[in-house]
């Protein structure tokens, strides 16, 4: 018999999530049957997704998330012991997978081996090759289409999808422009990453600052964080540019009858013929791989560096995740176990 | 010689248009040389782009915008006399047109036959079977690709545009959500044009309204207006929905340092994966007749009524602007000179 623990959410956020509104849970696992395999989470990465979905459960509920686990017994063939697999398991440290179970659902249901990172650290499944690597690489391939020579702008940009964009679009010979909220990440992404320009946005004039470092205005934009700074950007497209909205971290704190109000777009989507196209990653679920590969290469020839913020223990989990709301990360927020 | 008058904007607008911005200018055409005709304003369009376009040129100018008018003498056999044309020669009476030049910048150098319409007013090459009748063709049937059981939702629903967008809706088998300006329109779209359900939005919680009267959600938004209106009904939208931005006619009187602000869209971009696509119907202008062709049907068909709010008198032309963005028109708005 295995013990393990688990995050329970008792209440849902209001505001800012806090320690309280979770429950830390020990409970003793069943035996395997057949076909089954008990896991110990190895790296476990916190997003602000999980912030969102906190609307689409009923309390209480565990908290999911995803991780990269290490198979410690195994009652199927194709997942021996110490095998690494990805899944949507969350805040526990050890869980039982039905390794047939359908993906119905995704995020709910996902589950799969990690692929083979060529001796790349396993936390990256959960990081640039993992979820946040494949939302990068298909928003501004696929839906963005970037050309060489366009102009990117990228908010959150130190953020787990935001570090791994903004050196894609580098690879795709794009000027990368991205926002950030410290002085210290405004240094990092452009000495470190490569971007061309980056700017703390909560210490210039948005509209001046763009305006001078794209003065031939904007033709794609990963908007991470929606607000009044998206607002501006927009306002500063081109004509046909494209808007890819991932996220909306500006708001997701806000009172969801009160939410915030920001200029208006209308007065510049019409005119600039401009697209916005929400887009979630679990749509391209059964693509991801096409993604990794491409990753993983670009990683391993240097084209791609991975920073992470690495929180160490299970139990300082939810200070990783309330940290990386709070924009402390630099680069994936991931807890390793 | 001919003596034409011709209306001349002296200054940019300041807030909503003002008679006094114009001056009324008359002047001797020059005698006609080959491949040039001389034509007489039969009728002119007044529609909401002439508001925006303000912008685009330094003062004076010549007041810019859609009219058909009649052959009156012609140096070109393929246009004899009494033929009828659509240019944007605007708000002129009588003008010499070219009709060898080169369609080089549509809007500006639109130029082309009326087509055969069957019996029907001439008036509807500025209205139903012009501009805006193929933008509610190509922005509905195109851009959201309507299916039969949609439930699409029309703002600026009783004029020029929403007035063929809600009834090709219809005929597509929709299910068909109008908001206007008065009740008189409200009455006048479910009544006479077969809209399924009209607000006077200046009357109701249009949350609520549009949650009774759309409980399965919007699946497609044709957005004439812009503002807090556009950010409900966005916010009431299906999943994959789409949005269609053709005018922000709320805020065109707005100062541009300053617009209004509105409920973020964001925060339902991205868990809905919704596209909204600024339409500008000048990039179809090579396939309107495309569009015309099938409107006609419709209309001799009696599948799409044509409303008109006729102006009648050239020197009334102001009136008819000021009044079409005041929202005073039951239909395409159009001044019989």
């Amino acid at each position: 018999m295995v013990w393990a623990r688990k995050y329970v959410l008792k209440k849902h956020y209001t505001g800012a999530p806090k320690l309280s509104d979770y429950e830390l849970v020990q409970y003793e696992l069943p035996a395997l049957k057949d076909g089954e395999i008990l896991v110990k989470a190895e790296w476990i990465g916190v997003d602000p997704y999980l912030r969102v979905y906190d609307s689409v459960f009923k309390v209480p509920y565990d908290q999911f998330g995803l991780q990269v686990a290490i198979v410690q017994e195994s009652k199927d063939p194709d997942y021996p012991v110490a095998t690494r697999v990805v899944s949507h398991k969350g805040w526990c440290d050890y869980s039982i997978i039905d390794t047939k179970a359908p993906v119905k659902e995704v995020p709910w249901d996902i589950f799969y081996k990690l692929p083979d990172l060529k001796g790349l650290s396993p936390s990256l499944g959960v990081g640039a090759i993992g979820m946040p690597g494949a939302t990068a690489y298909f928003a501004l391939i696929e839906v963005c289409q970037l050309k060489a020579g366009d102009t990117v702008v990228i908010t959150g940009a130190a953020g787990a999808v935001g570090t791994v964009a903004g050196q894609i679009a580098k690879i795709k010979g794009c000027k990368v422009i991205g926002f950030a909220g410290s002085d210290i990440k405004v240094k990092w992404l452009e000495n470190e990453l490569g971007f061309d320009k980056v700017f703390n946005y909560k210490k210039v004039n948005i509209h001046t600052a763009l305006k001078e470092a794209a003065p031939n205005g904007v033709d794609n934009y990963l908007d991470c964080v929606g607000g009044e700074i998206s607002s501006i950007i927009i306002s500063q497209m081109n004509t046909f540019g494209k808007v890819v909205t991932i996220g909306s971290i500006s708001s997701y704190n806000a009172d969801p009858s009160q939410l915030p109000k920001v200029t208006i777009l209308q007065q510049y989507i019409v005119p600039k013929r401009l697209t916005i196209k929400g887009f979630v990653i679990w749509d391209e679920y059964k693509r991801w791989s096409e993604a990794f590969t491409n990753l993983i290469n670009w990683i391993k020839e240097g084209k791609i560096k991975t920073p992470e913020h690495i929180t160490e223990g299970f139990t300082n989990i939810f200070e990783a995740f309330s940290g990386m709301l709070d924009g402390e990360n630099l680069g994936k927020a991931v807890v390793k176990v």
